[in-house]
């Protein structure tokens, strides 16, 4: 097949879908034949769409974090995780492992103070020519908006959590 | 296992990921053991992403409609097309069939002059309570808005189009 990734894409914004579209988007890959590799930041492993994208061939999917939320001061544990993730994602991109590489989250990681943005456009630039590169989490940064090809905003207009409906599993994560 | 659904979500807005958010969402019901149904509007079975949803179980994925662009005098085929995948919702849903259905592009049916809003406040009217409903397309109707609990739009900030990319299989499609 011939490969024409390599391009950048964003889905930030204060709306729903970001992490779904992400997953939707490495699911329509995998379809395609590429090879997709997931990374969350600040993620514990209990959501329920991984259970069925891991049992599929050609993708791997790897949490660094807790389900814990993490607080705007940033514990040192936390700091580890998200270094870790990025450390990660740096050796499995230069290394030729995926075709299409799924960041989840990592603007929030940036947000939390976990990583400085300076190490996501030093990964962007260590990024190989075919890879697709996904990010995804609320708040994006400008500078990194600048270096993207697509660039989404989940908007949120309307959400239940605004009358107190609990997250629910299967729909929420 | 206790089914808390019944929601209706809206995912609607010029930018990537409507669908792609629909399909991560249905791959998460999914992971919950939930069944799924998914009607595409206006769409043919090219999308790559149906490859790997339609081999997991408890999901059913059902195509009305043909790849070519429908154009805005809306033809009578493609009415046909739509009025069927309407008929359809309205019986699967009524008949306990699914726990989540997904109608993708619905409200671009309704751009294109294919079906009248009115039906789709009817079958929102004749949704059994515990079925969590999900609707798609660009140009949601401020009428539909207002009967749905999460709303978001996703909004183009940049697109390759722009620069004249075309789409890519396993990535645009």
């Amino acid at each position: 097949m011939k490969n024409d990734l390599g391009k950048i894409h964003i889905y930030t914004g204060n709306g729903k879908g970001k992490t779904t579209a992400a997953f939707g988007l490495a699911l329509r890959a995998l379809g395609a034949g590429y090879r997709v590799y997931v990374i969350q930041f600040m993620k514990g492993k209990n959501s329920s769409e991984l259970k069925n994208l891991k049992s599929l061939p050609k993708i791997t999917i790897k949490n660094f974090g807790s389900n814990i939320l993490v607080s705007k001061k940033g514990q040192n544990k936390d700091k580890v995780f998200a270094r870790q993730a990025l450390n990660w994602a740096n050796k499995i991109m230069v290394a030729g492992r995926c075709d299409v590489i799924v960041l989840d989250e990592i603007f929030l990681a940036v947000f939390f103070n976990l990583i400085p943005i300076s190490e996501i456009t030093k990964l962007i630039r260590n990024k190989p020519a075919g890879v697709e590169l996904i990010l995804t989490g609320r708040k994006a940064n400008s500078e990194i908006i600048k270096l993207a090809d697509y660039v989404t905003e989940m908007k949120e207009i309307k959400h239940p959590y605004q009358i107190g409906l609990a997250a629910r599993k299967g729909i929420e994560y």
